[in-house]
């Protein structure tokens, strides 16, 4: 990149391919960014963009027909666990949670969850992440202090448990109350803070482990905080197994969230692979955000029917889950296994793979877009549109393992616009 | 790495972890390689490596604990589609086949495919692939040309068909006997060329394009060259269904070939993806070899039986196939995708996942002793054993995406053996 600098605040971006993602779907082929402090200011051609506000800027980037993207959104990944890559690979599930990744997690100080969220954020950062969503770990303030460093935006929660088998000594004996004073102080505390870029949610580590007293708590704290629940949903059978014997529900987790009024659209739900099509509807009516995190659902879980949800209108975003789930930390290796996996699994539903499922257009909207709705932060992320936020990707599609591009979006142009300005298409190879 | 030179062939290795994958599975917490020419001369502690031949060393490099491992094998791979990286995506098989990949190979030069083979070797040494075995592709000539240049070992074959639908003009008027020798020919120029570096194979395209005549002949000359044949098997139910109507057998492509004893075990047969337990069961009797492409699977083919394969005793290796079937060439995220696909498989297979299914090690030998045995090449390469090739991969366990390391290999130590001389359990960490 080459840049000219002054004391102006405003940043112009130029011949770029610029992919917003917007509601149309624009391409600029050779396309330009005012951008003033930290939001789009205009977006347009190049030509036009330097002809209005060269003599203004502080700072003038030549992007080399570099691809511009919106900031990639991660809604599920927990930033505690960084440290505990490779301690659980290629053990059964209750190995996994009870032998090492509770333990790990119980014995966490504040300190420890500092370093492994930076960590953590340090290889989101990599893959083009600018904002992710916790999935309930240890130590908010821990957290916060790393995320405030890292420059990251992010949607904080504390894992929040208060019953179930197996849990670790510290954990064993809170209360749903005291589940939701502790929260509660975590939001009056960091909440809206580093400049606006955290948020506190509030945590449901999954239905195993709560109470129905809990569950109808953080609904209502919920809304009367006017924030999040971020909750793993319908992980594996066993789950929905225990949910109707337990609870006495026909199907599952998703059945009995329904019944207690606990879907409502500031849910989070990661995972949701065991749902069937009554749930999927019940889903979509309420308006519940879903997380789909592709690698740890094929090492742990199943295949979610991500086809179905995205048919039945539901805002589907993608997750990494945590390093000891996954081992990658990179939303760009999601979106390549996302592609991939969702395109065999029509074997499994269908019985023959379906190449066209789950286009790489669909997939980026998942990373962007559909991230920023699942977080409730579209007004300001997640697309390249004037007034939002300048979160911003830049990719080099000079590198050998992106040569050559033949298809990074297609030449159908967009009439009534500049021949320059065009729909997107956006090819696997862009993902890579 | 630290360096001290002179004039002598020999180089020391010293201060690594050596994962050797040779039959013992040893590995050495601080290992060192002596290396003579393009051979291993010794292998063992640092300490006594040092003391055994730093007097005579030409060079001497201190590894500081970085991980040591044998070069990875690419056992499917289509260098000639290199160029046609995102000319194909997210479209059904016909299209990708008929109207993109075809007319594109039919209309490559030689200097073409030499260009793409070079780009293709260049995203495979990224990767740590230092053998690689073509699966049929356009100019074995220019091939082997980007073989000399890039130092890579390659298996090459030509693509060949004889007959069937679709194939554009320059390919459709081949006999079988025109097939054959035309490969003959390339084998005469080019086997065992580039310091014994290039192997030249046979190839079938796939069963659909190829005459019984042809498939003879082919087993035929490579008994009398003593080479390999390199050939797709069993990709979708289609083919089987085909060839149940067409040649008159009970199940597919596999139960036909060990009608006609065209299973050996110089066949590597790619993807097999839709084989049943008897065909299981061929395969293995005769010793075929098996390519595992599980991205390119997953986008185009389904659920290859890989656990009831390695169960069965067959020899299953890795391959990336080629650009438009994958994106990515890299051996590394093969392993990683290997891992979670043949995890969740499970689920289409048993009805839950199984996280034991395919573990860390067992994809490292896939991706490499079992990769040298796949292009029957082990005796040279494939492990770090004393007298093999020093084709070499080492791996900086210190970067933020591999930070920690818990389980690069068990702490279970080898009786009888020195304290640092142990049994290797490498982590999936180590695979990304």
């Amino acid at each position: 990149m080459e840049a000219q600098r002054s004391s102006s605040s405003l940043i112009i971006l130029h011949n770029a391919t610029i992919v917003t993602v917007d509601s149309d779907s624009r391409v600029f082929r050779n396309g330009g960014m005012a951008i003033e402090h930290d939001k789009i200011k205009a977006i347009g051609q190049s030509g036009d963009i330097l002809a209005e506000f060269s003599g203004t800027a502080g700072e003038i980037v030549d992007l080399r027909g570099q691809i511009l993207l919106p900031g990639f959104i991660n809604t599920h990944v927990h930033t505690s666990q960084q440290l505990a890559r490779g301690i659980a690979d290629d053990v059964d599930l209750m190995t996994w949670l009870h032998h090492r990744i509770w333990p790990y997690e119980a014995s966490m100080t504040e300190e420890d969850s500092y370093i492994s969220t930076l960590l953590c954020g340090v290889e989101l950062i990599h893959s083009g992440v600018t904002c992710f969503a916790e999935a309930g770990g240890q130590h908010v303030p821990g957290m916060a202090r790393a995320v405030e460093l890292l420059g990251l935006r992010a949607c904080l929660a504390q894992s929040i448990m208060d019953s179930g088998d197996g849990l670790p000594e510290p954990w064993a004996n809170r209360t749903a109350e005291d589940c939701i004073q502790l929260q509660k102080e975590l939001y009056r505390k960091h909440h809206d803070t580093a400049d606006g870029r955290i948020r506190v949610w509030l945590g449901i580590r999954q239905i195993m482990n709560s109470t129905d007293d809990l569950l109808l708590k953080t609904r209502d704290t919920a809304r009367e905080l006017a924030t999040v629940i971020h909750m793993h949903v319908a992980e594996i059978p066993y789950e929905n197994q225990l949910i109707v014997k337990t609870r006495k529900v026909e199907h599952g987790t998703v059945t009995h969230l329904e019944k207690m009024e606990f879907l409502q659209n500031n849910l989070l739900a990661a995972h949701t692979v065991w749902v069937d099509n009554a749930e999927i509807d019940f889903l979509s009516r309420a308006g519940v955000k879903v997380s789909h995190c592709p690698a740890a659902a094929m090492r742990m879980l199943g295949f979610a029917p991500i086809r179905e949800m995205l048919d039945a209108s539901i805002c589907v975003s993608l997750g990494t889950d945590g390093a000891p789930s996954n081992n990658r930390m990179s939303i760009v290796d999601e979106m390549y296994v996302a592609s991939l996996i969702n395109k065999g699994r029509e074997v499994y539903a269908n019985g023959t793979t379906d190449p066209t499922a789950l286009p790489a257009e669909t997939v980026l909207k998942m990373a962007t877009i559909n991230g920023a709705k699942s977080v409730l932060w579209d007004k300001e992320i997640g697309s390249l549109v004037v007034g939002k936020k300048a979160d911003l990707v830049v990719i080099n599609p000079r590198t050998w393992s992106m040569v050559p591009l033949h298809d990074s979006f297609t030449l159908e142009q967009v009439t009534n616009h500049n021949e320059n300005e065009m729909k997107f298409k956006l090819s696997s190879t862009v993902l890579n």
